[in-house]
């Protein structure tokens, strides 16, 4: 591994004994990094730093706001074409293992509904967008999904929901002494993608506070397909994650497409790919041959 | 759709509507057919059926020999390649969707362990093998997980556990009137792959009471990945079926699959491939940009 790339002072950074660049280096690095794994947020950083890299680097990013990725999906596509590079977009669990699993419940069961129920838990994306308003010092976000909700679907009906209807949204937050509550309030209850669609609670509490209960990470959350192949005959198809740090896992699912994107590289192909376009045997450290015998 | 290609006497088959031939016309059809989805047993009826017709036709099958599909894999990959077209080979759910749950857990989580649970339910490979038993009139076989292994694996810990340990096999038979039942309780009880790992109970019971009984096709189970990302924090994956019909919902994925073996033939590609080689999109209905925007 090449070492780790950052917009702070490198010497401010504990990396394990990697090695610690500033990102303004990183262009000097191009024939020593296979694959960049971009960290930062979709919010604001992404539609900036994915496209420039992308440009330079093989790259793989956990791009998250559901609503732009088609836009984002083609300056990707564009800047990786430039760079005669390949890039692996929206990876993670919700972009990435919960949409795979949404897109073989549906083509296997197409007379079916498929459900999509996040937490309870913290979601990363949604945190970012917080701490991005002014005067948040720091911040964190808590999906609930609605019980009444699940119990429906669990017990094989298949209602439509709208997004308001599944979940709820939970802010705690630490803002700066001299700063606007109720604007920090008023930007985050009407940010678009994020919160405009949802029940959304704004809770201030003290850095104390914050540093005691809101440091852990989990999430979870599942998606169900429930659907009759015949009149008589109903199926159901459910993928499901307990995680006890989603930061981590979402780690571990961006450097297995890592490992896809420079496959994918090394075969010749460029451009932007998602998930969906990607064989299962391509993230894995196996062999095709390997993957037939031991795990088919 | 082409039509029914069967063994029997096409005049004896109920198909609702669709043309039936003689599998004996099939090669007037080569023309006609897009892909042919092979419904025929893996314990004698594919090793032979499988290549012949992959010289002739895209093909996808359900080969669920677990054991033997590296040289099935052999077999139908020289056939295909022989005959410049695609197979697809061992689709379903396991081998299929399971097999594809296990790849990415082992690939997202490789410090984890992954656990494949079946049943409670009816395995289609484990009858059919039974009713080709000399004397045997019908069969039926349950598979069931069992139920202390289970609990373990989802309270968190990762034991090593042999086949037997995890699930038991029970079959019901009708057996013709002057059959010896001691030899086909032999017979089934040391069957390798099927049965010879596995804690098997053989009942023989009346045809009247199979038929009132045991004349639905239940099936699920799940792939359970537990792994931990550091120390402090563990992750689980979980992918679960419950089915109230197995075979429509084989079939449901082996229709999925035949999309891709279709589209892989007409991008020009030749030979065997399974679940694992086929990018999610190739099995939808939706084209790339309709799957970013809707379901990514």
């Amino acid at each position: 591994m090449c070492g780790v790339f950052t917009r702070r002072d490198p010497k401010q950074i504990d990396a394990e004994g990697l090695e610690v660049h500033h990102i303004d280096d990183i262009e000097n690095y191009t024939d020593k990094i296979d694959v960049l794994v971009l960290c930062s947020g979709s919010a604001t950083d992404l539609p900036l730093q994915g496209p420039e890299m992308a440009k330079m680097f093989n790259v793989v990013d956990s791009f998250d706001t559901h609503a732009k990725i088609p836009e984002y999906y083609e300056k990707m596509n564009n800047a990786s074409n430039e760079g005669r590079k390949v890039s692996v977009i929206s990876t993670g669990w919700d972009p990435g293992m919960f949409s795979i699993n949404r897109l073989y419940g549906e083509a296997i069961l197409p007379k079916g509904k498929v459900y999509t129920f996040l937490g309870p838990g913290v979601s990363q994306g949604h945190s970012q967008a917080i701490k991005e308003v002014k005067g948040v010092l720091n911040a964190i976000q808590y999906t609930i999904p609605v019980e009444e909700a699940m119990a429906v679907v669990l017990a094989g009906q298949t209602p439509d929901y709208t997004t308001r209807e599944k979940h709820t949204r939970h802010c705690y937050i630490v803002a700066a002494e001299d700063a606007d509550k109720t604007a920090i309030e008023q930007e985050i209850r009407n940010m678009p993608n994020y919160f405009l669609d949802y029940d959304t609670t704004v809770n201030f509490i003290s850095i104390e506070e914050f540093n005691k209960n809101h440091r852990k990470m989990p999430h979870g959350g599942f998606v169900i397909t429930s659907g009759n192949t015949t009149k008589e005959n109903k199926q159901v198809m459910e993928f499901s994650l307990k995680l006890e740090n989603n930061p981590e896992f979402t780690a571990s699912i961006m450097l297995a497409y890592a490992r896809a994107a420079y496959r994918l590289y090394k075969k010749g192909e460029i451009g932007a790919k998602t998930v969906f376009d990607i064989p299962p045997a391509m993230i894995s450290t196996k062999t095709a041959e390997e993957l037939r015998r031991e795990i088919l």
